[in-house]
């Protein structure tokens, strides 16, 4: 039996998704297995690039979110320039994409669970989020965190 | 005997609380004893409405310090309307509030270990502080981390 | 055999800094072997205080970077006064500086690892960072990760 590695994917920023998302796909080379949990800004990695949202509140937010094309950086985004500089540098030092990572990481098998409740909150659709997300509430981020040789919060 | 789970609560924002929060109490429901290790910003879900310091630097940090129900989301509180909105949005869908989330895992046996370096540091004292609460420094977190199933630091 | 801890440190934050070295140092007390990944923002606590860059965007980024003693607090920075602030109310309650953690963490046998792929997009080289520091890549951090009795995420 594999050893397993459980993520929480919680702040939806570019440097902290492609942190994640090298981790997780690190660890399944290594012979790992992997779910990352998407909750809250997480979410926006999984996010199709579209509007969300039903009622006021929902699509006030929605105009917020982003998709994995468009997050910034934690740091020194400024207003988008952060973001991509970090791309041009990332490609020129070879450096996969944020897309490509995530591409590679579903390819390779690492479980992709997007929180259900804090898309209830956020009034984020299953059919808001790209294909092949499972999809699940604290109950099922913790049966992976109880067999988990490790646990991230992100 | 239990399996454990410790998470230290650092950030203090509205929903890194809430996520630190459901997983305790999801822990709590799933059988497992959860300690939670409040730390510089995170003493702010702990806090009591009221002014906090000693000295000038303690007193000018007491001014911006808030409580439970003023800690606002970590992305997206544009002043407080952030704040707002959320917990419109969490009433509406049948989500908890923070203060019944802390209530409840109080009240289910979720251990509240309030960090006495950071308080002193930051000039909080013991009675601006809830009831309830424990107080501790980095050994009473590691001797709870080091018999947990997985750590958390949120 | 000793217990062992893994902790990435992403953040680079000031206090987020103080919380990682003091669970690291903690840990070392309670005779347990520690790993410290430094990666992304977190390059800065131990970068020497110079300029960074080979080429433009590289040197762009190099303008924003710290060093360990100027990076500020995660909240209520104001421009550098939350530091300057913090330093004083670390030094009046008797808190050991950043620094003197640091330094502590390294003479008691704290692995330091710097993220060799954060520090090529970052343009950041061998040279930029204080000595004493080693060099790897995710395979490092798993490595010592699946051994730890506990990770964190900082």
């Amino acid at each position: 039996m594999k050893e397993k590695v459980s993520i929480i994917v919680f702040s939806g920023d570019m440097d902290k998704a492609m942190a994640a998302l090298i981790i997780a796909t690190g660890a399944v080379a290594y012979d790992m297995e992997v779910s990352m949990f998407f909750t809250f800004w997480g979410l926006q990695v999984l996010k199709k690039r579209k509007r969300t949202g039903k009622g006021f509140f929902g699509k006030m937010l929605g105009l917020f979110l982003k998709d994995i094309s468009r997050i910034g950086p934690s740091k020194m985004n400024f207003g988008g320039l952060g973001r991509w500089m970090f791309k041009k540098m990332m490609k020129k030092h070879g450096v996969m994409s944020l897309e490509e990572l995530l591409k590679t990481a579903m390819d390779s098998g690492v479980k992709m669970v997007a929180c259900q409740m804090s898309m209830d909150v956020m009034e984020i659709s299953q059919e808001d989020l790209i294909e092949g997300v499972e999809f699940g509430g604290v109950g099922s981020f913790l049966a992976d965190a109880k067999e988990s040789r490790f646990v991230l919060f992100i």
